[in-house]
């Protein structure tokens, strides 16, 4: 791996990402797809890459050991199956890391939420539920975060939530 | 309840608390005492209350109805079981939740865990380790995010995290 | 949410509704269906609505605060995941509430029925199957219930028992 | 089994029982003792036997047959591992039967739960967490449906729900 | 139930039945197939029906209670979900009974199996593997059972295990 | 291993034993003692040995392989964890196979009941409850197999039930 | 079975096999594949058997008790359900033998893993990943073994090693 | 981390190590020592670390990228929950790598089992039993590898299996 690989090279112009979502592997996307999406709501500069802790595990390294330095506020990490890319980034940084544990296809993502969520003290991940649901609340999760220092994300927050509420609202009747 | 019972009486002088570790019994607290340690080792300010989801469901709604104006920025919610606490305090606030699953008496926290972790999209809580571990990692995920927009507590973090490191290969011989 | 939208507002002439069928989402119609054709056929006073403890906490207070004054005797709430609407609204109510798990898209429904069945001690949540099975036992359990003082249901309900048998009885031959 | 061991013959004087707490076994009590001081203490008449699917099941279809010709109108039925009596006994009576898993040795009552709440669609029972918790509830649901028809058991209920909320709020600070 | 519908009347002439095969609904059929053709293959009298724990109570207590002195020497049940036909027999008879447990929709049977493999001490059911696979082998052990005292059977079972061993030897190269 | 070792030395007196109790280590003995009492209160002939799968294939074979000829009519094979003693013993003869689970230390035995009980189609094993009630009923079963030519084995189990339902009866006020 | 049906027959010419594979059936071939594909592609000399523990378990014990003999040196055994081949085959050998868990009908293969990992201290299987996974990876744990005397798999190791490393980091942006 | 500090400085004098044994934490010793006393009695040169995925991940990384340089022929590679130490060694190294889940206090190690054994194709780990049994078993496996190009390993493992078979059998009698 040559710096030129590297994450310092971004593809997005705009603002620098402050939310980085990474993936274990390109068919990961599926599930990620919906977490993207919703950053782009927001308004959330973001990055999106895979990097894989067992492929490309110096990568790893140097993903997560530079991410604070590079801006990022949050990390956004999913992963299937014996799924160790969310704790070993969590371990290389000290930024808030969300994990995504993504259904695999013989447990179900029973593996990867075990493998996800049961960190030892001294290392969070904050994991959200498998799959798709799971990783558009990572992407929540991440706005909610960035919300503490911003005001204008807590408004959209607060009108996200309530066209929520609406939605229900307006059409209960079965 | 009246607004003397409320969560607007502060216990503590100091500075407002800015996380608030709440869970649905007394009994939670031996899981979530290693939480709230981390907490005044990181100097954050907090507050602690018992709020039950099943027993007091009025004032957990205005618990996390108020928690953003009283300048909470993180809530970590802990309960066992059916653990309806946090992500009912999730779908309440627009702030960051930490849900911590205690172990159960019966199952292992294995209910705790599914309750708390399979939100759907829409309402995120992040979701930490069963007990113990999982308490002081809430801990460390809301320091982790409050130093967003804090330098200090960044730097407390790298020496938290440095000090572990060299804990283990001080004395890594077997 | 206004008064307009609330749950006083009935849809259906007739007798008030003595049960109410809530769940918490319109997805969960196609397993609740059998459910609200079970009360139909015994001729039960029912309203049928969606109420997300996720997505309309606060509506879903009104809701369970205000059904025994309403005039309902028993509530029956489905959902699937983090299943929180059930024990929510047993916490909100004296009536009796009975929760059906809804086969989650993952976890295939243990997330839903743990989170449903493990209440703690205080507040009952009488739980039936996973999926379609539990939907429509949930509405049996309503009668059984309602028949405790109604003596024309408890012999509707002999009725269909014996029905149940004479059609495995008269063609048990393979 | 004669006529004089059968469940005509009440151990307590009084008015006859409306609830009948029954289980697989006396190993039971221990995790059904909490169901029946709640009874107590909302002054519920009631009887208590062991009646065994698999080693009593004569009786086990005498007692549910017969239950609600005696003035039963709730049956509470334990049991452990494949905990047949609450499904046999639903499937015998048309009364509502609530079920308890009892927490087994070697599955920690998961086999219980599986084998009670899974019922297929026609024979409903409704239930309980697993353990002395959905033992208390069971009671407590069996007050909830006594009360649709008796509004001093709702009056109960609701005091007691209050004081259940006032005990976590008056002693919420940790 | 009369008389005419009972168990009584077999509906194929030949030897009396000596294997039952009964299950719990028509939809088991295609699981117990496979144990029924195999024993015609070892030309075992059989007879098969739909006996239903909990739609039939009373007709399972007949058919099990009087099994033996209608000459049957084995009962093979099975039942999915909360599978209490297998238990319920062997609860009502001294002969052998075995137990399929059928793969359920929402759980792929492992609720039918817990339920049928759990019993307690005093009422043995010798399980088989969840579905088609347990069927066939349920056929097998009771073929092996009866060849305990049928020399003729005896052959025939060497024979068959003979023949599967050799159609994997002569076709073992891949 | 010499034949002086094997399994034709009897330890035991008395008539030939019909029954072969094995497990695969002397530790299950404590889990299989109550089925060796059973065989002893029921006057069944038996023998008792350790016979490792993973520490003795080739005198499992033997053992297996012998068993029919030296007028075993049952075997009783236990094992724990990785349980392969019971489906072995059933490929290598044409007797009924009984396996009972032992509770394993750290999965409570759901492995060794699902390495038991899953066998492939063609060979049976006639599967009990995990730990000493599946031990138990182990000896049961065989019994009831045994009974079917032995019409005193069959009154000694008809009395056995009897008295099972008695003890219930006589004590079954709470 | 006769020595001409035996594992000393070679179906290729070239050199002798270091690797066995094994399957317990040719519907394991599937899942297989790609482990053959994997030995194919680093030019190890291997073999390719259907051998069933519960269908040919003699052939089973020779073939394990002759394979270091005539010059294996890793033995992959792949099984489903209630998987004793590997373990059975380790019990036989002192070669490295090492398992993959075929994905089973009914319970996705944990019943196969746990049928295969929860071996008894004394007898070793290194267990791969549920499926075709871990197929791919019993093969590549094979080359890994092999490698440790022989420079050039160690070489083709490490650049097989490489090109995953540079497959994903020349594609990682989404 | 110095080099100093790092795991070229051995502290056993004698034959530079074959084996690493390495594990997540000190509290994974107890687990350990049976894989240690087996290596010690194969006269296996071993060292024996604590390296932390989540602690010391730069240390992790250097131990695993060095491992084969420095001479070691086989990594033992414990840890529980979510045990990444096993996988990322195996990432960073084309070492065979064998992985012990340690029994974990809240799931009984089903978490530690899962996280290793589930690996993505492309990264073995050869997965031993949760706990001591895995860790003997992990500790005999190496001695298995090792033995393939060391014959007189092969011949201590063979005695050692002898010896195992002869403790059984003279003793099997109960």
């Amino acid at each position: 791996m040559t710096a030129a690989d590297g994450p310092s090279t971004a593809t997005e112009s705009g603002p620098p990402p402050v939310v980085g979502v990474i993936m274990g592997s390109r068919s990961d996307w599926e599930t990620m797809e919906g977490a993207v999406e919703l950053l782009k709501e927001f308004g959330v500069a973001h990055e999106c890459r895979v990097v894989s802790a067992h492929r490309t595990p110096n990568w790893m390294v140097e993903y997560a050991s530079t991410a604070a330095e590079r801006g990022l506020k949050v990390i956004i990490a999913a992963a299937g199956g014996a799924a160790h890319l969310p704790g070993m980034v969590a371990s290389l940084t000290t930024l808030p890391v969300l994990g995504v544990p993504v259904k695999s296809r013989v447990l179900n993502g029973v593996d990867s939420l075990l493998s996800i969520v049961q960190m030892p003290a001294g290392v969070p991940v904050g994991t959200l539920a498998i799959g798709a649901a799971g990783a558009k609340n990572a992407a929540l999760l991440a706005v909610r975060i960035l919300a503490n220092d911003n005001g204008e994300l807590r408004t959209q927050l607060e009108a996200f939530q309530d066209k929520q509420t609406e939605t229900v609202l307006k059409d209960s009747w079965l």
